[in-house]
């Protein structure tokens, strides 16, 4: 159950143009994919860094879990996502070993890949998403 | 100013050994470098993942910055890290572009890099390390 990467970093804020904005300004740094995510109720932007990238995503409905997160600590790190070889055995390693998953199974994100969320209570407080490499 | 990538990801624990056992057995990680920064107060141990790396961040101190970080939110997501090839250019850009600095000048960090913080106050949140390629 290797990890291949480090696919992104995500960080929640409450205005995607916005940030978009500064990011572009300050930190040099284009999207290079937008979309509207409905299952997270998110709206996300990559923007690649080297070999891997940022995502900033912001809450598309005032119900979301991101827009929850905004309301107790406000803008900031959110997730960081591992690229595998291998969802559904990840899954089953983790669980395993007892750490307790988000999503049971995989699910549609992003850019229409394979992804399961594991739950942070068990991981040293880091919400960690898990992107199936294509 | 272009980022050349995502130095590491750092994440704040209250336990060093017990987070280092946790991220062999759970992510199959191992570390390839473990040290303290005095000037930081902090034990941290890098754990490479693809082409980046995860770093756990331990108080050396109590009166360190990441005890405080600790004893207001737990454990979890610290700050993120880039690679640049030019820190002085970087923090000049960035002063330019009125984006508040922890360090004004480069300073020493881990593995010996010369390396400086940004404040998260006027970057979304996002407390970020800069790390100048060798």
């Amino acid at each position: 159950m290797p990890l291949l990467g480090l696919d992104h970093v995500a960080i929640a804020v409450t205005d995607l143009e916005e940030a978009l904005a500064h990011y572009r300004e300050v930190w040099g740094l284009e999207p290079v994919h937008v979309e509207r995510v409905e299952d997270q109720g998110v709206d996300e932007a990559m923007l690649a860094v080297g070999d891997s990238a940022l995502q900033l995503i912001a809450p598309s409905s005032p119900d979301s879990t991101v827009a929850a997160f905004l309301d107790k600590r406000g803008p900031g790190l959110h997730h960081v996502a591992y690229e595998v070889s291998d969802l559904e055995a990840t899954l089953d390693s983790l669980r395993e070993r007892g750490v307790a998953l988000l999503d049971e199974q995989p699910r549609i994100g992003g850019r229409g890949r394979r992804i399961a969320f594991v739950h942070p209570r068990a991981n040293w407080g880091v919400l960690v998403e898990l992107v199936e490499r294509r």
